[in-house]
């Protein structure tokens, strides 16, 4: 069973008009709308409407509840919503880490911004994620935005109350400029998206998908080797259950010349789904248990924790899997100068403490250049290119 | 027994002090005590304070705890605190509601307003209420201001290590501006408005009052209707426990020429107390069992939730309960033209999802002009007119 | 055993450099660097800055990892953490409690501040502690910088799937520019700060320290009784596990003709730790069980609630314990006309309420003052003097 599915999703369309102020989604659904039988059609980011108007964009909305099909113009695609990796090509990464560049330097001259001065951001975690959280946070504020917060958004939903995921958007919605939501359930942020006429961005749905880490792992890979066409790249640790070398193989079939090593314990290897991907983009992989020889031939050396919760009772099946490869100070001597190791985080003991004062420990780097892609995702979904 | 004291509550002041940049609350404060034999006092708002003149700010306050009767001069009413939906009298809630008409002009242009800048408001939730307070936090930020928010206050306070309510607000009183207070006990924010020299906002006390849900469904009201003089309500649902319903209840009797039908399941009907004050009132009010009649009179549908935990272990009375009046497309096409269908939310199936589409479904921007009545009762507590 | 270790703590390093615009902290760093073989050094709050010259500042960091012991240039000293009482001398105290004096002037007129304009705080809290972060919060947001809060640190830590506070301190150091720490375990904020490359403040750690309480304690009795030198204080309550307390008798042991008498009941006295550092500093101090005698005598009355939870099963002891000492109407006559009672709050009944109205009640103005000292503090890590 595939867990993500493959065909390009088409969450763009494309933007012609020019000198619009108005944020990329709302604009869009103006456009969209103005083609139809009503002239004017409200949006909550407009002024001096009318109840009456507002409700005539109801009906608008409910003629055109499907999204047209979306296509990129060069670099000027049009982002809406992030809500799986799968919705990037190639030029729309490249373009995005041109904007995280960018937003390096702001951050490091962090008191001068304010590019999202007097725009909202709403965090609705529906489970906590302080981590990822703060990250948003913290990227929507060095840009001169605030936040709404909240980590219990069960609360006032349908655990709580019966309500709907769609009438509590339609409701934070009213409050807010953008939302960041962190659900249980797979695909409850592309609902989310398809309710909401602002922008959604998806901090993690269940086992479903997190597009921001996959955007931030392949950003580090370019900050840090330089180039993404030609690398080769050991996917190290829980392959099976692990969504972000999932994604990360995934996003990196798009590119030239690259070679993957899957290198795990026989309980969590790397699905056939991916595999078949690859093989189906001419990506060659192969499978290895020799953490040294992959770690010597290797661009980057991703390990992930093997995590305890995917083995139930058979903590003896855990035991083995955990401790049988570890980045240490021996894999360290075998990688390439120029090679670097990284790790979504947190780590337990998969990666030995001694490994951190290395300049090739790219994983704190790597939790950084979350914050850069974060604000350059903010930016771009409220303000466009 | 009468749950609201239908006796006109005086929490106004005049304001006769022209130029006055002082929040109104403290300097009401100051007014009142410099009559005493002080001639001044400090407050926490007064620059070059110093202890002893703090001191005697306390023995003032020790002397005059007790408000002044308030009035109102035209428009010009000073508003410093909202406790109760009682507090506000037909020339008030006009000027509110001409307030928050302003309001939504600024908010849609939200990245322009200050009007706030500088100032804090404190969220000091005694239980969680996620969707209240994102609504009291985007309408302070929405205004420029900034928030300081909690959601566990039952952590600091009494529950915890036996701290009365009075001590946590004069402690948090330090660190802010304004505090929004949701309580468990009814009658809470009464006694926090009784011990704070700043002003205290009402979001909810238990079974008691929830004053800006009062304030938002009467500005929904002439928003959508264009008066509230003459109109025709249907309140249906749960009017025995609502305390939405009998808040609004109580308000519209300040009209003239209203009339109000009541469409409820036997065991959550509306109780004496408030038909006997419509009477008393001159207010027409009749019982129906009939919504599709009831529909096609009135100008508002207002539909609530049956909450079951009302109903204990009868779990047949509650199924028969929430079934009976459903507000679907048949009322719907009873309805005239002009009519809306409100709802305070979260619903259920009370509503069906069909009706949302339609234009006259104001729910969502129901939900919506709470922003704005509460970036208006901010504004005038905390700047006044 | 000593709860805390006597001998100073060396937290401080000399600040040299003329008009440098970086944090303190940072700028150490970097300096120390500077010595060494490495030409530049790359911090997080430098801009332009490379991946290979950061991993040279990592190298750095490997090489440098123990801190210089520091000394303080007249009222120049530099403040890079803030862990504990200890590492406070009187210049220091009088330095630090003249910028608080110059933030009361701030928040009063707190709308012009915007001192920490685009400054970023988190507050990492591994336990709840609501009064000390919105102390926290409101100090930083009065200066005009912005706070990432979370209340449940321990979800993204090890007590959840295992990290290190090491590996969260790196991570979230990206996020912020200074990170305000409550943690459960004693030492946590010392360990923080040495892996940390921005200023920790230590906002309580388990049994540990809580160094800004201890600041505010001391600030308040100059701001009262106008003097630190010669003054005579009666400590009473729980003089045993009052964390309070003893920072307090420590940080008086450094100022002239103290005299100290302690005043509890018999199963929470005052440990010898602390007597014995008293008298090796030539302090003096008495024991009395004559709280009428001793609050006629003092300038300071320094009541503290007894805490039931040191009582385990013996509610009797408790009970004996809790009501043995109050300060009431009583006491307050005994006292002379110029002393004050304080209480580090939140109090149960050890101080009557009717003390509240009398001038000489300073537990509240106190409270305030944690505001003041968490803004000097906030302003000396990030801006230096």
């Amino acid at each position: 069973m595939t867990r993500y599915n493959m065909a390009s999703s088409s969450m763009f369309s494309a933007w012609t008009m020019n000198g619009n102020a108005l944020a990329p989604k709302v604009s869009r659904i103006i456009n969209d709308c103005s083609k139809q039988t009503y002239k004017s059609l409200s949006i909550s980011a407009s002024a001096g409407i009318s109840h009456s108007a507002l409700r005539r964009g109801v009906e608008c909305r409910a003629l055109n509840g499907e999204r047209k099909p979306s296509f990129s113009l060069g670099s000027k695609f049009q982002l809406e919503d992030v809500i799986e990796a799968q919705q990037f090509d190639r030029d729309m990464l490249s373009a995005i880490f041109d904007v995280a560049l960018e937003m390096e330097k702001i951050e490091k001259n962090s008191t001068g911004s304010n590019l999202l001065q007097g725009y909202l951001m709403a965090t609705l975690f529906y489970e906590p994620s302080t981590r990822t959280r703060l990250s948003f946070e913290s990227a929507m504020k060095r840009l001169g935005g605030e936040v709404l917060t909240t980590e219990n958004a069960r609360e006032f939903s349908s655990a709580a109350k019966g309500e709907t995921l769609e009438d509590t958007i339609r409701t934070v919605e009213g409050y807010t400029d953008i939302i960041v939501m962190r659900h249980f359930e797979s695909g409850a942020a592309r609902r989310a998206a398809a309710t909401a006429t602002i922008p959604i961005i998806n901090a993690g749905d269940g086992p479903g998908q997190h597009p921001t880490q996959a955007l931030l792992d392949m950003y580090t890979i370019q900050r840090e080797i330089g180039k993404l066409d030609g690398i080769k790249v050991g996917l190290v640790g829980d392959l099976a259950y692990g969504r972000t070398v999932r994604s990360l193989a995934y996003l990196l079939a798009k590119y030239k010349d690259v070679k993957i090593y899957f290198v795990s314990p026989e309980t969590v290897k790397m699905k056939d789904d991916i595999k078949d991907y690859l093989t189906s983009k001419g990506i060659g992989w192969e499978e290895s248990d020799d953490l040294m020889e992959v770690a010597s031939k290797c661009d980057v050396v991703y390990q992930t924790r093997i995590q305890k919760e995917r083995f139930g009772e058979r903590i003896d099946l855990y035991e083995e899997a955990r401790g049988k490869y570890i980045v240490d100070g021996d894999v360290l001597r075998a990688m390439q100068k120029h090679a670097v190791v990284m790790h979504p985080l947190p780590r337990l003991d998969e990666i030995t403490v001694d490994v951190d004062a290395d300049p090739r420990a790219a994983y704190f780097r790597q939790a950084k250049n979350g914050l850069y892609i974060r604000m350059a995702v903010l930016k771009l979904l409220l303000l466009g290119w």
